[in-house]
């Protein structure tokens, strides 16, 4: 860590951080300029705390220099975490595909769908229980019925399942759940992401609309600290002023992970910009930048989808985005 | 709403489309022009669901003129909401100061600082019981503790108080609680909102980061929606590409949110900024753009604070910001 | 157009609209709600001044539903633009790769560079000799002599040379220059876009650090309008509040550019990222996202560039990088 | 400047590193961690390129701890600067009001239009002859009868006045000009910022769009550099996600400016929001935040006019604004 001292800060003052700063076992380096000394803060500075820093009176500027996160960070676990999924694997060579819709309407639905994803190729079937909307008066999922409908589709395909908790109160009935999604806009839900680190399912962890790579590290930091290593990280478009498309899909996001974390990362073009005739390009472009995996919205008859239709693929185009998903993944050494 | 077709659509399709907006007892009407058709319907769209239109092949865009909020909607409800906080009022005329500091530490901090707080003007008592932390390995409160204390300063200065709700299974604490504060991240919990709905308390509803004012306002109508009406608006700065302050204070918010809605709203300067030098000049800028309130960080020692120091500011320095505040609140006939 | 008008507007007024509408013989079809009345405006609005419009009083919304711009439109040029510069052409099937380094620093330095590129396979080389620097007091290019390098490298290479206007005082400088790049910090510089309108040379016209995809069709408009219809679009990173990346790459351009455009656009994931080690999976993402090109920054020895080096790739990892390019192409049905 | 090396880096690397920057007369300190080594840089770091650095391949993060202006810093130079134009001064205790339409549109309309706000109160005229316009298809001004207009209106009111140079190659035309004013589109064109700092007339220097206030500074620093003093900033609004007002309207930057820059800061409400109903509110925010002018779009007839309609203020409301700024001004001793 590194500590910009004021120009007017007495030696004094100074002296008594240093001080303060060798108490809790640091080591500590001064470099005195004409304009400001600079205190290089070196040992195991992520106990502290960068706020109470900033409130002394003689910092000018207070800046991290290692990362904040250490059990997620790569630099601590430099093998890439593989997530085994009841047998299904995703992370390292192994590629994912979630598909489904947003929402389960009906037993046929979730059932023709599960059926259709898993011949174009799909290993995972996504579809919303309980769905968070924007306004109240909007369809906020089938709940605890449409639980027991995406375990129908499940007994029936064999394919595991992927489904959003909003509160920890539902958690009792997710037991049959096989990855429990964390959406975007409990990224930051702490008390939920506390309580998932002692549960024993990997977690699905998107990335909230406007937070950082950093911040999203250190929600998966909140997960593996209370045990829970299997996290799996969703990259869903983040909030710019761009408003072409719903949001701005971050395919940078795919190769920069793999540089700080171990753990896997899949995409999801279909929330990241809102329109399902973007899916199949960006689809592509996140297998050769490097995701593990893929996570795509597909409905029998997107017109009539009670959420989230205009960023649905019918099975048939799912079908034809498979067929280049799995040469690319091949041209990537994935395994699929 | 606007549905504008593709050039593309066939008479058939629009006909189709028609006839099912009007199945819903609206009223379409047709404009062809030679490169689209655009149909304007009108009637109670709020429960049309947008996405499903986008879905439509015909669609090309599809756009609300209404605002989709209903019981928030300075429209239907002329009058400015006033919430009576225990007979402390806020919006309309009456100014609410809500001071305090980030955590509560301890009981000689937390009643200290609601003396001077009160001394000096403030209305509000706020502390922070259970906090919100980006890193798992920061200091996340006294919780129980915390409230205990606040509860002891209440009763010691007469203050109402303020404190965040973090977790559904955390609300059987606030019974003594005066003000129930959701945070910027829970802005779109959508269940912790629908819950509080039930509740007879009033809800301090602050901003998300990344949140546009229509979004906000559809969370305060899912508090409404259930019954609850005493929502008071709180904002705190947004994320944007600016990192000289912690966050963009959008003071723009104060007279559009007047213009859109009969809620209250006060302003956030310590969380909008995270730099106590710019809290005394934002505070008086948020009361002549015609906030009802603040919310300010005080903390008897900054330095030593356990959270959010580098932007609370000492009681001394509190003291000075209300003579300031007292003055423009007269000035713009507002009783504090 | 769409003109929601408020539930306060007379009758009276908002005929004198339609008239007023009408006699610039536009159609105007009105739609009459409980809460407000809506205007379907119909015929050639891309005169009419939408801010204008907003001003009239009794105006609520107001919105385009058409485009703005005309000759950059795809509904109106279904055909892709391929732009031919001087035998080699880019947009359609053929995949242009404009490499080489940020700044040209010695003749040594640019025939180097322009013959390890060439060897890798790119077909055009760029090179700054202008460069716009956010501190005056840093290296601002070899100017006139930085051109007389470029134009020995092509000379040598055979390849077409692209390089930065920065000003239309230097334009006669350029007549050997083969495509005049517009800097994304120029993107909304008029007076120059409409000069390069009465040129006849293609212009790479890079998108705004913070430009909206319309914006950037605009501008290219701009340059149309004054009869030079070669533009090429070059997508390279918008400002967001992430920082882990120097910009965000808008890969979402890529195929959303072919659905409202038919002219070409390569992309740039130097300046997009500020990384060389995103930049390989970076490329190939664009290539398979449907770009029509590639912009990559390469320097012989990127610790001592005088710019840029952070974002810089060797001639060794740029052959690399060209080996997916190609095989990816291949897969695409483009021609390199 | 502090450059964190890689954990791989080896110790000759990093000795080779601090010999290159012992040569450049600077000083360095080394700080040894477990998982870095941290090198802290005194001395005249303004020169050091940053990006070079970075380019090193055992640098994993370069930060600067000094901001890299020097003339603009109020370090350096800790009086406020007051700017004075032909007699009217702007800054420190001198508040400037600058007035007018968006563009000049007839004789009557601009000496119509000095000669209210002149009564108001406003103490200069501002009124724009070349026109940025997104569109090829809009009004762009005037141009030199637009000139001769203000100037008559200077002539008839003794206002001083304020425009907008769009291109160097107009520069002639702007010797009777007070305040040459470089928009937001324009604010990193380095070539002109260049050549203005050899020209002797007050710049007012609009942000960016998009700018950080460290690149705003650095913008200032060009023109500075070149022996032009002269320069007052003016906010006017940057681009968010928000997309309720045109820009989001930074506040902040008021008192934020003071601590980091010695030159006047001037706010636009009216480009900020593009709303002529938040213009009051906000005006008189940033008196109380420490402004040292305004400037505000004032149109007899809003509806008619030729461009930013929706964001100007009649004259009468233009008047009931001043009346507010006047009493605030003399609250904050303010001279107006």
């Amino acid at each position: 860590m590194i500590i910009v001292c004021k120009n007017t800060a007495s030696q004094e003052k100074i002296n008594a951080l240093i001080k303060e700063l060798e108490d809790k076992s640091l080591q500590v380096h001064c470099s005195i300029g004409t304009l400001s000394t600079i205190l290089g803060v070196v040992g195991d500075t992520s106990k502290l705390d960068i706020e109470a820093l900033e409130a002394n009176e003689i910092a000018e500027k207070v800046q991290r220099v290692s990362e904040p996160y250490k059990l997620a960070n790569r630099k601590f676990h430099t093998e890439d975490t593989i997530v085994d999924v009841n047998g299904t694997k995703i992370g390292g060579g192994f590629f994912g595909v979630m598909a489904g819709p947003c929402s389960i309407e009906s037993e046929e639905q979730i059932i023709g769908c599960a059926k259709s994803v898993k011949a174009a190729g799909a290993n995972f079937l996504r579809g919303g229980a309980f769905k968070p909307r924007t306004s109240p008066y909007a369809f906020r999922g089938l709940k605890e019925r449409g639980l027991e409908l995406l375990l129908l589709a499940k007994k029936e395909t064999g394919l595991p399942i992927v489904t959003e908790l909003m509160s920890l109160e539902h958690l009792d009935l997710f037991n049959d759940v096989d990855v429990i999604q964390i959406g975007a806009r409990n990224m930051q839900n702490f008390e939920m992401l506390a309580e998932l680190g002692h549960c024993n399912k990997p977690i699905l962890l998107k990335r909230g609309l406007a937070n950082t790579i950093e911040e999203w590290l250190m929600s998966a930091e909140y997960i593996m600290s209370g045990g829970n290593e299997n996290v799996i990280l969703c990259e869903r478009g983040i909030r710019t002023f761009e408003t072409a498309t719903r949001n701005t899909f971050d395919i940078s996001a795919a190769p920069l992970i793999h540089q700080l974390t171990h753990l896997p990362i899949i995409m999801d073009p279909s929330h990241a910009t809102g329109k399902s005739s973007l899916i199949k390009p960006l689809a592509k472009s996140a297998v050769v930048a490097g995701a593990n995996g893929l996570m795509i919205e597909v409905h029998p008859n997107p017109e009539k989808a009670l959420c989230d239709g205009a960023q649905s693929v019918t099975p048939e185009a799912f079908a034809d985005i498979m067929n280049d998903v799995k040469t690319l993944c091949h041209f990537e050494h994935k395994i699929i």
